[in-house]
């Protein structure tokens, strides 16, 4: 008898915790989008247990110059080879070819900056929520989680985790072809400062396993032929049709995910014998992934 | 020419992107304190890349109840062999006994909640925001992340990345010995309703190497057999001397660091082109570890 109630009890722990907590649950109708295979970019590492796939969504309706750039970038093969060569565990993992490598100078062009656009020029977005830290509202727009300041006329990609985005030198325009995965607690900081132009729907797990470069103090350095190489990125169209992933993902202007956020927002199940303040962090709302077929 | 200019860049970006935006430079005075062996809980994971440490500093101050407990089940054997079986990228790994085993009925008692206490009671804190999304004010002690309302006079340890928490049944003193680690953006509206009583202060990029079990609609299930193991949980002063880790973790009560948060706040650095509000997110605010000897 005993045993019963505690295997009960321990089903009642790892049913209702995680599952209500973390999205509403089963029964609802998600709605989804198909995502063309022109937007998705697929980055295959070399992790110490095997190779693995990496797929990010790219944004050219934000950042239409850096995404052609990245396109273009990839099809040369500009990144196979390159390294993870600055990864810190809760920050970023940032990638480019090494300095004293040809690669460097594959590219030439310095990118201009495409963090902001008016936010009167937005689509209407799926509101998230009004005046968090950094911003008067936030919310999604096709899944890519967004911040806007009206006063300012003015909206922006936030840098939740899982974001890609270019890295730069200290002036404005100076991105070139080094770019950063978020892999921690969103640096909102960087917010309008960095162009971001795309964010991982598919494999965040294997963006995590990336090698840290950055070690505590009185700890061994990490030999840089053990950092984390790219082994090639590749659009999704380019890549033969039998190896290609059909992805889809939780169409965030749809009624379901509306109503799903209002259900996050009041939290009515049981489990929370106190309700939580009604408020949302846009960087803690998850947009599901499917793969289909 | 072109080269060097180019190389020249490709150091700025790698230098100042990454450094000036996690910490406000090396040549800072860190104030750092030690701690105590009785206050490490040391536990050893089985990855596929092999085993592999992950500490965490226990929060008696705060939970003093659950850290008794988990230093007793841990001093049992209760947690050796545990897989972690509930694991979910973005918010939490969760372990315990497996229901069917004999393991869930080595533990019979149910702990009360120690979630929050009165904010007069409180320790002085190292102030890092007043009114974020979920608090009137959030600031560290003893390196613990921590939230407060004064018109309710309590506070509150944040579910910050990294937490040790024990979950629960959807009563509020049911939680037993099964625990969870955060692995993604904070989920603070987990706070008060949970007992966080430690956090990862060694090894978090192990912990984001554990196996997720959560897997996208359409993908295969992973195997429980290929779960992530813990090998064992020790106290670290009842590991054998010469296996001991000697940490020491950033004095959150120091000048030093209460400078590094000005400075934080402000961004004086020419990278910011741009200055961010100047406002900090109590979950993205770094307190380093450090090995000594």
């Amino acid at each position: 008898m005993t045993i019963t109630i505690k295997a009960f009890l321990m089903m009642a722990i790892s049913i209702f915790f995680v599952s209500t907590q973390l999205h509403a649950g089963e029964s609802e109708q998600e709605v989804w989008r198909d995502v063309s295979a022109e937007r998705l970019m697929v980055m295959e590492l070399a992790l110490e247990k095997g190779n693995v796939q990496v797929v990010f969504e790219l944004a050219p309706q934000f950042a239409a110059n850096h995404v052609q750039h990245f396109k273009a970038l990839a099809k040369k093969g500009h990144y196979d080879g390159n390294k993870f060569y600055r990864v810190i565990d809760g920050f970023v993992a940032q990638a480019g070819p090494d300095e004293g490598e040809e690669g460097s100078a594959k590219t030439e062009k310095m990118l201009a900056m495409e963090s902001e656009w008016p936010f009167d020029k937005s689509p209407a977005f799926s509101l998230i929520q009004n005046k968090d830290l950094f911003a008067d509202k936030t919310g999604f727009i096709g899944g890519f989680a967004v911040a806007a300041n009206e006063s300012e006329n003015k909206a922006w990609l936030a840098h939740c985790p899982g974001v890609l985005a270019m890295a730069r030198g200290n002036g404005k325009n100076t991105a070139t072809s080094h770019f950063y995965i978020t892999n921690g607690q969103a640096p909102r900081y960087l917010d309008r400062i960095m162009t971001i132009f795309g964010r991982v729907v598919y494999g965040m797990q294997h963006v995590q396993a990336i090698t840290r470069t950055a070690v505590l103090e009185g700890e061994q350095a990490v030999d840089p032929k053990d950092y984390t190489a790219i082994v090639s990125m590749t659009l999704m169209s380019d890549l033969p049709r039998e190896q290609q992933l059909k992805l889809q993902i939780e169409d965030t202007e749809s009624q379901a995910f509306i109503d799903k956020i209002a259900d996050r927002r009041a939290r009515p199940h049981e489990f929370f014998y106190k309700k939580p303040p009604p408020v949302l962090d846009v960087c803690q709302v998850p947009v599901r992934t499917r793969l289909v077929e």
